[in-house]
């Protein structure tokens, strides 16, 4: 069965050019940006999303929804499908994109199963994919035909087999790495300024750990903007790493440092106003200072 | 004052190469190893480190102690140079050279100043120093002139200023990168084992993280012996950060994967065993499996 149209929940920084990216292959994007905020009905409209007023029309047009939301939002996501799919008995697959536990995503797959639709687990892996080869899309589940359609409009498709939950678990793995390393060095640069020892620390950084201390460089500044939305994915791994006897501590107190991140005005900044990234130095440096005045 | 010989307690891996070291370079290297095991009298012996029977011997012969010990003897160790100091009134150097927390090795310079002693926090960065340019000795404290005498035996010395609680904090936020980061990555390829997804996992970070999965094959196969004494350094790091109003959670979770790996039958091998560390693989399949056990 070819795919007619493709829902997004919802058009914010991923989703929205995860749309614009099938919108330019050919295929129709829609989104119901009931509730969303104005700067996601902004990002819609200059991805050509076409606004669709209720969840109820968005499952009759699509044959396919894709969630790609906060790891909060994605049960809640999932109700108001499932709710509509009860409503409308029509044929609809639900792909689950958001970086959730695999425990939690199964719990996913029962609801919008027990309302007649198709779940797929899947999860996404790199950066808003704007250049070709940036970013890969996972996907597990029973049934992956319709999903894997998207591969013919411009997204690099990945099935890793039939069980719900396997997306989600490389997903979380991942992102393990890489985010819970920034909360790391964040935390130990933050710590080192408090202790007086930033330069010494850099110094020796620069000597015996470059690659780590570069990827510090550049990866750290942009952080902030992106800190409120990872807590809930730090605490999705944490439950995650939980789940199979590990600790789920490592992970629990990077979503603390994204916690104390986002609540600096650091945070405050858009995607669109990248040229205002502080300096790693600066950067640290207000993170400290924000730690000092909490004390007081 | 010139040094007329240098006491180490003890020459177990690191602190029996400092002393071959400080020895080939013509220093008098002694070392009091009652109650220490069979292992680190052997090591002493292989580095041509002169054994005396008791403290109130070592703190009269050396005019200056290296304590280089795992945490949780740094302070017991110190409460007996003090007692051996108190009854011989003699003038000695003591440097503190083990990975604890600032506030830690505040109290240790209390003990060591009470008894008359002079008080050095230093820290060491990198392996034992066996090849030229691996591995630095920071100092900081009141008077570094003996300790920088170090400098002309082999030893990299860098000295941080005046105040006690430097060393030691350079040296817990540097290990919090490299040893913070081998946790991580051991209970996330550990998670990744368990619930499926390792293959993969590992073709993503070749893809997309491979500096950080070249790092993971290279570094966490040799990680497993040195696990038991890397519990105590991470809870002191966890309190280091705790101390300065940031989370204790990554570091403890971190202490957590070590107490884990050091369970295993891996934790075993000791450093001489080099040629029979496992694959990165083999290792965290041994690891797994231990996990689901424990699960029964």
């Amino acid at each position: 069965m070819p795919l007619r149209a493709v829902g997004i929940l919802s058009p914010g920084d991923m989703g929205h050019t995860v749309g614009r990216v099938l919108g330019e292959h050919g295929l129709r994007v829609i989104a119901c940006i009931q509730g969303r905020s104005e700067r996601t009905r902004l990002l819609a409209e200059s991805a050509n999303i076409t606004a669709v007023p209720t969840y109820r029309q968005l499952v009759v047009e699509a044959g396919l929804i894709l969630s790609i939301l906060v790891p909060a939002q994605a049960m809640a996501a999932a109700e108001n499908v499932a709710e509509a799919l009860g409503e409308t008995k029509t044929e609809l697959v639900y792909a689950d994109c958001n970086a959730i536990a695999p425990q939690t995503v199964r719990r996913i797959d029962k609801i919008i199963t027990a309302a007649g639709g198709n779940f797929v687990d899947a999860s996404i892996i790199g950066p808003p994919p704007k250049n070709d080869g940036s970013t890969r899309f996972y996907a597990s589940g029973g049934n992956l035909d319709i999903f894997q359609q998207l591969s013919c409009f411009g997204l690099d498709i990945r099935p890793l087999g039939t069980q719900v939950g396997l997306a989600s678990a490389i997903k979380m793995c991942y992102a393990s790495l890489t985010k819970g390393l920034t909360a790391l060095c964040t935390e130990l640069l933050t710590a080192a300024e408090i202790l007086g020892v930033s330069d010494a620390l850099a110094a020796e950084f620069k000597l015996s750990q470059s690659a780590l201390y570069e990827r510090m460089e550049r990866g750290l500044p942009t952080m902030p903007p992106k800190s409120r939305r990872w807590i809930g994915e730090m605490n999705e791994i944490s439950a995650t790493f939980e789940y199979v006897g590990l600790t789920p501590k490592i992970l629990a107190g990077a979503a603390e440092m994204y916690r104390l991140v986002g609540d600096t005005h650091m945070a405050d900044l858009s995607p669109e106003e990248l040229e205002a990234f502080p300096a790693l130095g600066e950067m640290i440096s207000n993170l400290a200072e924000h730690l000092k005045k909490q004390d007081m």
